[in-house]
């Protein structure tokens, strides 16, 4: 009997780990879950996650088999296999993650964050196939980047490039508090919290009328934001095209930087389509050199939301084989 | 008789073309120039610089072999061997430069910008050597840069990769004009100029005495202003700090990008050494994410200011080649 060769591909969140066997055309055979903060310690997670990835493969049968681990984490480190002072994990400092799953498997195991399983996904299963140099923008609670060079995932010297969430909007101070102890990151203004503040800024600011005013910070959302702006709310408007300029403006960066062919946008807030798309191709146009200018596609992601942190995942794997 | 490899390397400036010979341990075993300006017609300019090489030769004597042509250029384009809307240059449009070469040559000829032909010129001669991923700034008239990812010159999509000088340093509208046609680049503050620019706003702005305040727009200089600065001149002091700090500002977004292991800076102001050298690190620290603090070095060039550009023209000849 020939069997269908699968990755396992596991995104670890900071509220559930979710994990499914993927085969090479990115279809995937079975998958299950586990909640990430039921685990003070990373052994006893460890253990627990292998046990239930046991447990789905029996029930999936003897018509797979398993080739390797593809693992996305946050501050997920792909040269060491670690996990480094990731601020949404109770586990702090450095945790050797792949050392830990090497305890239960002589496959291999690849770790590196989301945003870089992302990109891989979209190379491997998605809308980059064919394509030699790209990034990838994961707009979710915050904003994540991966940079495909060459074909290859770029890492850099100390495992973590390709990560534009912390690159500051302006020199000098700022207001805006980020998750990660600075201020001012693109973060701060790209992503569902991002838009969020912006909202607020710009309602404090003006006196035009809004539906969401009736709305505690606590209750608002991406997803209230952006159907008052469907229904032409002003407020709610301006606040998307900030959050789409502020994301074209680091872009133009990242263009002058790796000159890819096409950028893509995954997640949540790149739902939103034209709301986002296009003040960020605006002002990413705006701030090119005319060398760049009118070459970059801005694309939506491929990906399916619900499945992409498990298909990127297991992309690494795909990645990391001749085949 | 055996013969010594040597790389033609040609480094094609606004005013002068300068053009030696290199074998692959740096020793440049020949060299001359032509005035860039003297020729409105590319194909004569071609025509003249290639003769002249024959002669230069000529006189070296037998005792080498040419294997390639690596060329220097404002707007080289690596993928497609053009010069494109160089605006230093006379020859406007789509120059196909390595194609005119190819008339006098069947070696191979390799065009890319000068920033990028020192950046290879810093990992076959100089300090990179063995590193992996790296940055070079070069800081002259303008701010020109290369990126090395994984030991490879990134050229990206369309050839243009590596091109800080033109990011702004923040959203919105700026005052300061840029060659390119736009305001607010990087480049119209970290450069000669720029610190030029920064100093007169400086002195606009202060009421400190400043022994520069004799000097007219036109006959200020780096030079002027870096002497003036040894001897303690504040407004002169003040000027090479911004002029840092705009450069570690935006040598974060490199970091946070690619996670070079050294970024490299060269050229006349790199010169200042700790004047523009401190507040540059002091910034690009400070605008780091944790994952990045003190890993990244901030060094000067190994490469002479005086054969850089030849030596990183040539380089591109060795690099290409299996040693």
């Amino acid at each position: 009997m020939v069997k269908t060769s699968v990755a396992v591909g596991i995104d670890i969140g900071g509220t559930n780990t979710v994990f499914g066997f993927v085969d090479r055309n990115g279809k995937i055979h079975g998958e299950d879950s586990l909640k990430t903060t039921d685990y003070e310690e990373v052994e006893v997670f460890v253990a627990a996650l292998y046990e239930k990835i046991l447990v789905t493969k029996e029930k999936i049968g003897a018509g797979i088999e398993v080739v390797g681990y593809g693992i996305g984490a946050p501050m997920g480190n792909i040269n060491k296999g670690t996990i480094e002072h990731a601020a949404d994990l109770k586990w702090k400092g450095i945790i050797p993650l792949a050392g830990l799953f090497n305890k239960y498997t002589t496959l291999p195991v690849i770790v590196t964050n989301d945003a870089n399983a992302a990109a891989v996904g979209e190379m491997i299963y998605g809308g980059a196939k064919g394509m030699k140099n790209f990034v990838v923008i994961t707009l979710g609670t915050g904003l994540g980047s991966g940079f495909v060079i060459d074909g290859k995932l770029v890492y850099g010297h100390d495992g973590f490039a390709g990560e534009i969430g912390h690159t500051a909007i302006r020199p000098g101070p700022s207001n805006r508090d980020c998750g990660c102890g600075r201020k001012g990151c693109l973060e701060t203004y790209v992503s569902a919290t991002g838009l969020k503040r912006s909202l607020l800024k710009i309602m404090a600011d003006s006196n035009a009328p809004s539906e969401l005013r009736k709305y505690s910070f606590n209750e608002l959302d991406a997803k209230v934001i952006h159907d008052a702006a469907v229904r032409g709310d002003y407020i709610a408007k301006r606040a998307f095209t900030h959050t789409g300029r502020m994301l074209g403006f680091k872009l133009a960066d990242v263009v002058a930087h790796t000159n890819p062919e096409a950028i893509f946008l995954f997640g949540g807030l790149a739902l939103a389509k034209d709301l986002i798309f296009e003040p960020a191709q605006e002002y990413m146009e705006e701030n090119l050199l005319s060398i760049y200018k009118d070459k970059v596609k801005l694309l939506a992601s491929e990906l399916s939301t619900h499945n992409a942190a498990v298909l990127g995942a297991s992309s690494l794997i795909w990645s990391n084989k001749e085949l």
